[in-house]
């Protein structure tokens, strides 16, 4: 099953994804999609239903983040085994975490926003899980039946606030804007091999990461019941995994960056499309 | 105007503090304390209330965070001058921003749970800032008109988890029951200069952080302002300003940290007290 929000900003509705990419409307059986939706008794009871008895979606709508996010955004840094080479740094002996506010969230196709002095916006094509169980100091054989299903994300980083200014990353990876989700989120069930799925990022039809969820250091099931020593995981809670080689700060001789009227394309197989032109704030 | 939660964890009813500090039931009012009651209109709309009107609580039911917290959990690191001479760190030259989950905040009387395997849970008494307006990129001469009051936050910290274990602090800021809040919240109104506000620790009634707000390396606007640099601030959002010295890791020759049974204590002038028993996790 595929799960989307459709409408305008801050005004979505909840809406299925049949087999015919048609949207069906979800909102005479939902109020919105949110962490309620992800648990196993509230994902069977929409799988139990025909999605032809739900009225069809005219139009093209925009689509807004897949979940509304009101727990945590989690990510994973340097976890391509392919990207580490590339970017000669040992591999990490254990997960690195760091977090992403989730007011940063923002819709597949909505524009990504360069904030008034970034010089050093870049992009990054992940796999996002969705948590669906609570859950706290779980074994790694477990934890997949804490995983409600996948969304496409690209975790955009500011390289200058993540590196140059003191502190942790979290600072150049919050911005407005820089948490594109979706256009679907994906149950498990329909995934197949969570750990064979090929991703791409081009920035202007030039093609910037090639990778495959197969070259993760650390798997799903590892982040996820390794995160969950350090803090308790609830449905709706998203981690991103990390970025496959391509990055632009990683760009040789010289690294390239979001400027104005880019244009980011994205994907993963069964995660979708994102696309999202750049523009700079204006406030 | 002091705002509370009291009752069951997870089922708190939202209360107002009278001068008295008698809990008046606001239940029939408000569904909840939340992102929303903090814009400035809803807070005016409270403050027109004749405490007297409304229904005192009977008892003395368990007091929970004094809102419910789905939005930003941020915190400052290192921001108190006469820490840093004590740890004989550097005076950082612009602010340290970490996160906690918001899934880690927990009444002001709660247990502290230790982690199955921690052996270097810490404490912190801090300043607590609840964000009551929308903002980003805001100017330091305007931050405080976004600020809507203030908390009382013990920022419990592993500092194995923190600072051994790879990547950024966060990991060490996110256990459950790592971010005590309250007992209460006040409208910055009655809250005098945010800038004096003597501030204390103790651990089994051993004085361990005495200190003060004065000695703030970035003061209330200046964090509010450089924080919206970096991602929006919403009503709801927390952020956490930093500790004076005396923490645990660094008391010489040996650091001390907490251990099964210690009674933990805290206060901050006009912001109440914290009293917490730690416990080991048990499952």
């Amino acid at each position: 099953m595929r799960l989307v929000r459709f409408g305008e900003k801050g005004k979505e509705k909840p809406g299925l994804l049949d087999s015919q990419d048609i949207i069906r409307d979800l909102s005479g059986i939902l109020s919105d999609i949110d962490a309620s939706t992800f648990t196993p008794s509230s994902l069977a009871h929409l799988q139990d239903i025909d999605p032809s008895t739900l009225p069809a979606v005219e139009g093209n709508p925009r689509l807004g983040t897949p979940l509304r996010v009101t727990g945590k955004f989690l990510a994973i840094g340097l976890n391509y085994r392919d990207h580490a080479q590339e970017a000669n740094l040992p591999i990490p002996s254990e997960p690195i975490v760091f977090m992403k506010a989730n007011s940063c969230v923002t819709g597949p196709h909505d524009e990504i926003i360069l904030p008034p002095d970034s010089k050093k916006t870049d992009w990054e094509v992940e796999l996002g899980i969705v948590i669906g169980s609570e859950g706290a100091y779980l074994e790694k054989k477990d934890a997949l039946a804490y995983v409600a299903g996948y969304v496409l994300v690209n975790d955009v980083s500011e390289r200058a606030y993540q590196l140059e200014r003191g502190g942790t990353w979290d600072k150049g990876k919050s911005c407005d804007s820089f948490g594109p989700i979706g256009p679907w989120f994906i149950t498990k069930d329909e995934i197949g091999d969570v750990q064979n799925l090929s991703m791409w990022l081009e920035v202007n039809g030039v093609r910037r990461q090639t990778g495959n969820t197969a070259t993760m250091i650390f798997d799903v099931p590892t982040i996820v019941a390794y995160i969950s020593q350090f803090m308790r995981l609830y449905p709706g809670d998203i981690i991103t995994t990390g970025t496959p080689p391509g990055v632009g700060m990683g760009i040789k001789p010289t690294p390239v960056f979001l400027e104005e009227n880019d244009i980011v394309t994205l994907g993963i197989e069964k995660l979708g499309q994102q696309r999202q032109a750049c523009v700079r704030y204006k406030g």
